[in-house]
Protein backbone atom coordinates (compact mmCIF):
# COMPACT_ATOMS: atom_id res chain seq x y z
CA UNK A 1 0.00 0.00 0.00
CA UNK A 2 1.46 3.34 -0.99
CA UNK A 3 2.30 5.64 2.14
CA UNK A 4 -0.14 8.61 2.24
CA UNK A 5 0.10 11.96 3.56
CA UNK A 6 -1.82 12.95 6.64
CA UNK A 7 -3.42 15.55 4.88
CA UNK A 8 -4.43 13.73 1.91
CA UNK A 9 -6.36 11.48 4.42
CA UNK A 10 -7.85 14.03 5.83
CA UNK A 11 -9.41 15.49 2.88
CA UNK A 12 -9.76 12.46 1.33
CA UNK A 13 -12.39 11.62 4.60
CA UNK A 14 -13.79 14.90 4.28
CA UNK A 15 -14.60 14.50 0.64
CA UNK A 16 -16.39 11.65 2.06
CA UNK A 17 -18.57 13.36 4.64
CA UNK A 18 -19.14 16.46 2.09
CA UNK A 19 -20.83 13.93 -0.35
CA UNK A 20 -22.58 12.02 2.50
CA UNK A 21 -23.81 15.44 3.51
CA UNK A 22 -25.51 15.91 0.11
CA UNK A 23 -27.07 12.89 0.44
CA UNK A 24 -28.27 12.81 3.84
CA UNK A 25 -29.87 16.42 2.99
CA UNK A 26 -31.37 15.89 -0.06
CA UNK A 27 -33.08 11.92 0.97
CA UNK A 28 -32.70 11.59 4.86
CA UNK A 29 -30.71 9.10 6.32
CA UNK A 30 -32.83 6.02 6.00
CA UNK A 31 -33.66 6.27 2.54
CA UNK A 32 -29.92 7.05 1.55
CA UNK A 33 -27.56 4.08 0.31
CA UNK A 34 -23.83 3.76 1.15
CA UNK A 35 -24.30 3.72 -3.09
CA UNK A 36 -25.37 6.72 -3.30
CA UNK A 37 -23.22 8.41 -0.91
CA UNK A 38 -19.97 6.10 -3.43
CA UNK A 39 -21.88 7.77 -6.12
CA UNK A 40 -22.27 11.61 -4.59
CA UNK A 41 -18.37 11.18 -3.80
CA UNK A 42 -17.12 9.64 -6.99
CA UNK A 43 -14.93 6.97 -5.28
CA UNK A 44 -14.90 3.39 -4.91
CA UNK A 45 -16.40 1.56 -1.82
CA UNK A 46 -12.93 0.51 -1.12
CA UNK A 47 -11.78 3.96 -0.94
CA UNK A 48 -15.09 4.96 1.50
CA UNK A 49 -15.15 1.55 3.73
CA UNK A 50 -11.30 2.39 4.61
CA UNK A 51 -12.60 5.65 6.19
CA UNK A 52 -16.09 4.68 7.15
CA UNK A 53 -17.17 1.04 8.49
CA UNK A 54 -20.79 1.49 7.37
CA UNK A 55 -23.79 4.01 7.11
CA UNK A 56 -23.98 4.11 11.21
CA UNK A 57 -20.69 5.31 11.06
CA UNK A 58 -21.42 7.87 8.61
CA UNK A 59 -24.78 9.21 10.41
CA UNK A 60 -22.83 9.41 13.59
CA UNK A 61 -20.22 11.74 12.07
CA UNK A 62 -22.45 14.02 10.76
CA UNK A 63 -24.91 14.42 12.88
CA UNK A 64 -22.39 15.35 15.47
CA UNK A 65 -20.83 17.44 13.46
CA UNK A 66 -24.36 19.73 12.63
CA UNK A 67 -25.53 19.80 16.52
CA UNK A 68 -21.60 21.15 17.36
CA UNK A 69 -21.98 23.53 14.64
CA UNK A 70 -25.36 24.71 15.24
CA UNK A 71 -24.51 25.32 18.80
CA UNK A 72 -21.29 26.63 18.02
CA UNK A 73 -23.71 29.19 15.71
CA UNK A 74 -25.69 29.86 18.74
CA UNK A 75 -23.08 30.78 21.26
CA UNK A 76 -20.86 32.70 18.74
CA UNK A 77 -23.95 35.02 18.07
CA UNK A 78 -23.75 36.47 21.96
CA UNK A 79 -20.33 37.15 22.60
CA UNK A 80 -20.94 40.97 21.47
CA UNK A 81 -20.78 43.70 24.58
CA UNK A 82 -24.05 45.44 25.28
CA UNK A 83 -25.53 42.89 22.97
CA UNK A 84 -27.33 43.93 20.05
CA UNK A 85 -31.19 43.75 19.82
CA UNK A 86 -32.36 40.76 19.18
CA UNK A 87 -33.26 40.87 15.31
CA UNK A 88 -29.48 41.49 15.30
CA UNK A 89 -28.80 38.57 17.55
CA UNK A 90 -31.06 35.73 15.38
CA UNK A 91 -29.87 37.22 11.75
CA UNK A 92 -26.34 36.51 13.26
CA UNK A 93 -26.93 32.98 14.41
CA UNK A 94 -29.34 32.64 11.34
CA UNK A 95 -26.42 33.63 8.66
CA UNK A 96 -24.14 31.66 10.67
CA UNK A 97 -25.71 28.36 10.70
CA UNK A 98 -27.00 28.93 6.51
CA UNK A 99 -23.26 29.55 5.41
CA UNK A 100 -21.38 26.99 7.84
CA UNK A 101 -20.65 24.64 5.15
CA UNK A 102 -20.25 26.40 1.90
CA UNK A 103 -20.09 22.59 0.23
CA UNK A 104 -23.32 22.49 1.00
CA UNK A 105 -24.86 24.73 -1.25
CA UNK A 106 -26.90 24.45 -4.35
CA UNK A 107 -28.28 27.13 -6.54
CA UNK A 108 -27.77 29.64 -4.34
CA UNK A 109 -29.74 27.39 -1.39
CA UNK A 110 -28.05 26.21 1.75
CA UNK A 111 -29.01 22.70 2.53
CA UNK A 112 -27.88 23.21 5.40
CA UNK A 113 -31.48 23.72 7.26
CA UNK A 114 -32.50 20.41 5.51
CA UNK A 115 -29.73 18.19 6.99
CA UNK A 116 -30.72 20.13 10.55
CA UNK A 117 -34.16 18.93 9.92
CA UNK A 118 -33.08 15.26 8.80
CA UNK A 119 -30.81 14.96 12.21
CA UNK A 120 -33.61 16.63 14.41
CA UNK A 121 -35.93 13.57 13.21
CA UNK A 122 -32.98 11.50 13.64
CA UNK A 123 -32.18 12.96 17.57
CA UNK A 124 -35.52 11.25 18.69
CA UNK A 125 -34.94 7.68 18.05
CA UNK A 126 -31.14 7.81 18.43
CA UNK A 127 -30.61 7.98 22.33
CA UNK A 128 -27.10 8.98 21.64
CA UNK A 129 -27.49 11.98 19.30
CA UNK A 130 -30.48 12.38 21.61
CA UNK A 131 -28.15 13.43 24.52
CA UNK A 132 -25.88 15.13 22.56
CA UNK A 133 -28.35 17.41 21.33
CA UNK A 134 -29.87 17.77 25.34
CA UNK A 135 -26.66 18.72 26.75
CA UNK A 136 -26.14 21.70 23.17
CA UNK A 137 -29.08 23.03 24.12
CA UNK A 138 -28.75 23.47 28.03
CA UNK A 139 -25.53 25.07 27.64
CA UNK A 140 -26.94 27.37 24.54
CA UNK A 141 -29.33 28.23 27.12
CA UNK A 142 -26.85 30.34 29.23
CA UNK A 143 -25.46 32.75 27.10
CA UNK A 144 -28.67 33.40 25.76
CA UNK A 145 -30.18 34.20 28.85
CA UNK A 146 -27.55 36.80 29.57
CA UNK A 147 -27.89 38.22 26.79
CA UNK A 148 -31.83 38.95 28.47
CA UNK A 149 -30.74 40.00 31.71
CA UNK A 150 -28.38 42.59 29.95
CA UNK A 151 -31.53 43.82 27.72
CA UNK A 152 -33.56 43.96 31.22
CA UNK A 153 -30.75 45.67 32.83
CA UNK A 154 -30.47 48.41 30.94
CA UNK A 155 -34.31 48.89 31.06
CA UNK A 156 -35.26 47.85 27.50
CA UNK A 157 -37.47 44.96 28.83
CA UNK A 158 -39.37 44.34 31.54
CA UNK A 159 -38.21 42.72 34.40
CA UNK A 160 -41.22 40.55 35.63
CA UNK A 161 -40.96 37.58 32.76
CA UNK A 162 -38.32 35.16 33.55
CA UNK A 163 -35.31 35.29 31.27
CA UNK A 164 -35.48 31.82 30.72
CA UNK A 165 -39.09 32.23 28.69
CA UNK A 166 -37.68 35.11 27.02
CA UNK A 167 -34.45 33.17 25.69
CA UNK A 168 -36.42 30.05 24.65
CA UNK A 169 -38.70 32.08 22.68
CA UNK A 170 -36.09 33.61 20.82
CA UNK A 171 -33.99 30.65 19.98
CA UNK A 172 -37.36 28.79 19.15
CA UNK A 173 -37.84 31.51 16.27
CA UNK A 174 -34.22 30.74 15.03
CA UNK A 175 -35.47 27.32 14.83
CA UNK A 176 -38.42 28.10 13.33
CA UNK A 177 -36.51 29.55 10.67
CA UNK A 178 -34.40 27.12 9.99
CA UNK A 179 -37.55 25.00 9.45
CA UNK A 180 -38.98 27.29 7.14
CA UNK A 181 -36.16 27.82 5.40
CA UNK A 182 -35.78 23.80 4.84
CA UNK A 183 -38.95 23.23 4.00
CA UNK A 184 -40.08 25.62 1.96
CA UNK A 185 -36.74 26.89 0.25
CA UNK A 186 -34.33 29.86 0.40
CA UNK A 187 -35.48 32.77 2.53
CA UNK A 188 -33.91 36.10 2.98
CA UNK A 189 -32.78 35.87 6.76
CA UNK A 190 -34.28 39.74 6.28
CA UNK A 191 -37.62 37.90 6.63
CA UNK A 192 -37.15 37.52 10.42
CA UNK A 193 -35.17 40.33 11.36
CA UNK A 194 -37.82 42.73 9.45
CA UNK A 195 -40.80 40.71 11.39
CA UNK A 196 -39.24 40.89 14.82
CA UNK A 197 -38.37 44.25 14.12
CA UNK A 198 -41.90 45.07 14.20
CA UNK A 199 -42.76 42.64 17.07
CA UNK A 200 -40.10 44.63 19.33
CA UNK A 201 -41.31 48.04 18.36
CA UNK A 202 -45.20 47.27 19.01
CA UNK A 203 -47.42 49.66 20.87
CA UNK A 204 -50.41 48.91 22.32
CA UNK A 205 -53.08 51.57 21.43
CA UNK A 206 -54.59 51.46 24.59
CA UNK A 207 -51.10 52.74 26.48
CA UNK A 208 -50.66 56.05 24.15
CA UNK A 209 -53.94 57.82 25.27
CA UNK B 1 -67.22 -13.41 5.68
CA UNK B 2 -69.09 -11.89 8.47
CA UNK B 3 -70.75 -8.66 7.71
CA UNK B 4 -69.02 -5.59 9.32
CA UNK B 5 -70.68 -2.09 9.80
CA UNK B 6 -69.06 0.79 8.52
CA UNK B 7 -69.06 2.03 12.07
CA UNK B 8 -66.89 -1.07 12.79
CA UNK B 9 -64.22 -0.71 9.79
CA UNK B 10 -63.77 2.85 10.72
CA UNK B 11 -63.20 2.72 14.54
CA UNK B 12 -60.53 -0.42 13.02
CA UNK B 13 -58.88 2.04 10.28
CA UNK B 14 -58.64 4.53 13.48
CA UNK B 15 -56.92 1.69 15.46
CA UNK B 16 -54.50 1.24 13.15
CA UNK B 17 -53.95 4.98 11.95
CA UNK B 18 -53.81 5.70 15.80
CA UNK B 19 -51.00 2.63 16.18
CA UNK B 20 -48.77 3.69 12.87
CA UNK B 21 -48.60 7.69 14.57
CA UNK B 22 -47.24 6.11 18.09
CA UNK B 23 -44.82 4.20 16.77
CA UNK B 24 -43.84 6.83 13.87
CA UNK B 25 -43.62 9.51 16.60
CA UNK B 26 -41.29 7.70 18.46
CA UNK B 27 -39.44 6.15 15.77
CA UNK B 28 -39.58 7.63 12.44
CA UNK B 29 -41.09 6.28 9.21
CA UNK B 30 -38.30 4.50 8.28
CA UNK B 31 -37.12 2.73 11.20
CA UNK B 32 -40.34 1.61 11.59
CA UNK B 33 -41.66 -1.48 10.17
CA UNK B 34 -45.10 -3.33 9.85
CA UNK B 35 -44.37 -5.68 12.57
CA UNK B 36 -43.91 -3.23 14.76
CA UNK B 37 -47.67 -1.37 13.44
CA UNK B 38 -49.14 -4.85 14.30
CA UNK B 39 -47.67 -5.09 17.82
CA UNK B 40 -48.72 -1.70 18.56
CA UNK B 41 -52.42 -1.75 17.39
CA UNK B 42 -52.83 -5.71 18.57
CA UNK B 43 -53.75 -6.46 15.23
CA UNK B 44 -53.07 -9.48 12.94
CA UNK B 45 -51.42 -8.89 9.75
CA UNK B 46 -54.13 -10.01 7.73
CA UNK B 47 -56.51 -7.24 9.93
CA UNK B 48 -54.39 -4.61 9.50
CA UNK B 49 -53.36 -5.14 5.05
CA UNK B 50 -57.25 -5.46 4.73
CA UNK B 51 -57.00 -1.45 5.49
CA UNK B 52 -53.79 -0.64 4.27
CA UNK B 53 -51.65 -2.19 1.70
CA UNK B 54 -48.30 -1.46 3.00
CA UNK B 55 -45.90 1.30 4.81
CA UNK B 56 -45.96 3.72 2.13
CA UNK B 57 -49.61 3.65 2.36
CA UNK B 58 -49.64 4.22 6.15
CA UNK B 59 -47.04 6.98 5.78
CA UNK B 60 -49.22 8.90 3.07
CA UNK B 61 -52.58 8.71 5.49
CA UNK B 62 -50.60 10.19 8.35
CA UNK B 63 -48.30 12.42 6.65
CA UNK B 64 -51.00 13.95 4.87
CA UNK B 65 -53.24 14.16 7.73
CA UNK B 66 -50.52 15.51 9.61
CA UNK B 67 -50.08 18.10 7.24
CA UNK B 68 -53.90 19.07 7.46
CA UNK B 69 -54.45 19.26 10.85
CA UNK B 70 -51.54 21.40 11.56
CA UNK B 71 -52.58 23.77 8.70
CA UNK B 72 -56.02 23.90 10.23
CA UNK B 73 -54.70 24.73 13.75
CA UNK B 74 -52.87 27.92 11.98
CA UNK B 75 -56.02 28.30 10.45
CA UNK B 76 -58.51 28.02 13.38
CA UNK B 77 -56.01 30.43 15.92
CA UNK B 78 -57.13 33.57 12.95
CA UNK B 79 -60.92 33.89 13.27
CA UNK B 80 -61.03 36.33 16.66
CA UNK B 81 -62.05 39.67 15.07
CA UNK B 82 -60.44 41.84 15.91
CA UNK B 83 -57.46 40.00 16.72
CA UNK B 84 -55.96 39.44 19.98
CA UNK B 85 -52.32 40.29 20.45
CA UNK B 86 -49.53 37.88 19.39
CA UNK B 87 -48.71 36.20 21.98
CA UNK B 88 -52.45 34.78 22.27
CA UNK B 89 -52.59 34.33 18.89
CA UNK B 90 -49.12 31.65 19.02
CA UNK B 91 -50.51 30.10 22.39
CA UNK B 92 -53.83 29.00 20.49
CA UNK B 93 -51.99 27.80 17.73
CA UNK B 94 -49.90 25.55 19.89
CA UNK B 95 -52.39 24.41 22.24
CA UNK B 96 -54.52 23.39 19.35
CA UNK B 97 -51.44 21.54 17.71
CA UNK B 98 -50.53 19.81 21.24
CA UNK B 99 -54.11 18.42 21.71
CA UNK B 100 -55.16 17.78 18.24
CA UNK B 101 -54.89 14.27 18.63
CA UNK B 102 -55.80 12.75 22.44
CA UNK B 103 -54.57 9.32 21.49
CA UNK B 104 -50.69 10.84 20.81
CA UNK B 105 -50.50 11.55 24.14
CA UNK B 106 -48.26 9.56 26.69
CA UNK B 107 -47.16 10.42 30.54
CA UNK B 108 -48.90 13.89 29.83
CA UNK B 109 -47.32 14.97 26.79
CA UNK B 110 -48.26 15.36 23.78
CA UNK B 111 -46.04 13.77 20.90
CA UNK B 112 -47.69 14.95 17.66
CA UNK B 113 -45.16 17.57 17.62
CA UNK B 114 -42.92 14.21 17.35
CA UNK B 115 -44.33 12.95 14.49
CA UNK B 116 -45.01 16.49 12.78
CA UNK B 117 -41.13 16.71 12.97
CA UNK B 118 -40.72 13.29 11.21
CA UNK B 119 -43.49 14.72 8.87
CA UNK B 120 -40.90 17.55 7.59
CA UNK B 121 -38.00 15.48 7.44
CA UNK B 122 -40.19 13.12 4.97
CA UNK B 123 -41.47 15.83 2.83
CA UNK B 124 -37.91 16.97 2.25
CA UNK B 125 -37.84 13.90 0.07
CA UNK B 126 -41.08 13.13 -1.03
CA UNK B 127 -42.61 15.29 -3.75
CA UNK B 128 -46.00 14.58 -3.18
CA UNK B 129 -46.05 15.04 0.45
CA UNK B 130 -44.07 18.39 0.03
CA UNK B 131 -46.71 19.88 -2.18
CA UNK B 132 -49.15 19.65 -0.32
CA UNK B 133 -46.95 21.45 2.53
CA UNK B 134 -46.49 24.31 -0.04
CA UNK B 135 -50.03 24.37 -0.75
CA UNK B 136 -50.81 24.65 3.14
CA UNK B 137 -48.10 27.11 4.02
CA UNK B 138 -49.09 29.41 0.92
CA UNK B 139 -52.81 29.10 1.98
CA UNK B 140 -51.89 29.70 5.95
CA UNK B 141 -49.82 32.79 5.05
CA UNK B 142 -52.73 34.98 4.07
CA UNK B 143 -55.23 35.08 7.27
CA UNK B 144 -52.09 35.96 9.46
CA UNK B 145 -51.25 38.47 7.22
CA UNK B 146 -54.00 39.77 7.49
CA UNK B 147 -53.85 39.35 11.10
CA UNK B 148 -50.63 41.94 10.84
CA UNK B 149 -52.49 43.96 8.75
CA UNK B 150 -55.13 44.49 11.50
CA UNK B 151 -52.51 45.51 14.08
CA UNK B 152 -50.87 48.06 11.56
CA UNK B 153 -54.38 49.54 11.33
CA UNK B 154 -55.05 50.01 14.97
CA UNK B 155 -51.99 51.63 14.76
CA UNK B 156 -50.35 49.14 16.76
CA UNK B 157 -47.51 48.00 14.83
CA UNK B 158 -45.52 50.11 12.12
CA UNK B 159 -46.31 49.95 8.94
CA UNK B 160 -43.41 50.53 7.05
CA UNK B 161 -42.46 46.38 7.24
CA UNK B 162 -43.97 44.33 4.97
CA UNK B 163 -47.06 42.38 6.89
CA UNK B 164 -45.64 39.22 5.19
CA UNK B 165 -42.47 39.48 7.03
CA UNK B 166 -44.43 39.53 10.51
CA UNK B 167 -46.69 36.93 9.69
CA UNK B 168 -43.61 34.48 8.68
CA UNK B 169 -41.87 35.56 11.68
CA UNK B 170 -45.14 34.41 13.80
CA UNK B 171 -45.61 31.40 12.12
CA UNK B 172 -41.45 30.49 12.53
CA UNK B 173 -42.01 31.23 16.13
CA UNK B 174 -44.79 28.48 16.96
CA UNK B 175 -42.62 26.20 14.67
CA UNK B 176 -39.68 26.50 16.64
CA UNK B 177 -41.70 26.24 19.55
CA UNK B 178 -43.01 22.67 18.38
CA UNK B 179 -39.57 21.46 17.58
CA UNK B 180 -38.26 22.49 20.81
CA UNK B 181 -40.80 20.37 22.72
CA UNK B 182 -40.27 17.50 20.06
CA UNK B 183 -36.97 17.71 20.75
CA UNK B 184 -36.33 18.53 24.11
CA UNK B 185 -39.83 16.99 26.23
CA UNK B 186 -42.87 18.89 27.41
CA UNK B 187 -43.01 22.19 27.49
CA UNK B 188 -45.23 24.95 28.83
CA UNK B 189 -46.93 26.81 25.75
CA UNK B 190 -46.48 29.66 28.79
CA UNK B 191 -43.03 29.78 28.09
CA UNK B 192 -43.29 31.38 24.52
CA UNK B 193 -46.52 33.50 25.76
CA UNK B 194 -44.63 34.95 28.16
CA UNK B 195 -41.59 35.67 25.79
CA UNK B 196 -43.36 37.24 23.08
CA UNK B 197 -45.49 39.40 25.59
CA UNK B 198 -41.47 40.07 26.53
CA UNK B 199 -40.46 41.10 23.40
CA UNK B 200 -43.30 42.95 22.09
CA UNK B 201 -43.50 45.40 25.19
CA UNK B 202 -39.24 46.37 24.54
CA UNK B 203 -38.66 49.76 25.01
CA UNK B 204 -35.64 51.31 23.23
CA UNK B 205 -34.16 53.05 26.14
CA UNK B 206 -32.99 55.88 23.55
CA UNK B 207 -36.53 56.78 22.87
CA UNK B 208 -37.72 57.66 26.59
CA UNK B 209 -35.02 60.28 26.89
Amino acid sequence: MPRVSQERLDARRRQILDAAARCFARNGFHATSMQDVLKEADLSAGAVYRYFSGKDELIAAIAGTVLAEVRAAFEEATTDSPPPPPDVVIGTVLRRVLHRQPMLEEAGESLYPRLMVQVWAETLRNPELHAILQEGFAEVRKPWVKIVEAYQDAGMMRTDIPAISVARTMVALAQGFLAQYALFGEAPVQVVELGLQALTSMDDPKARD
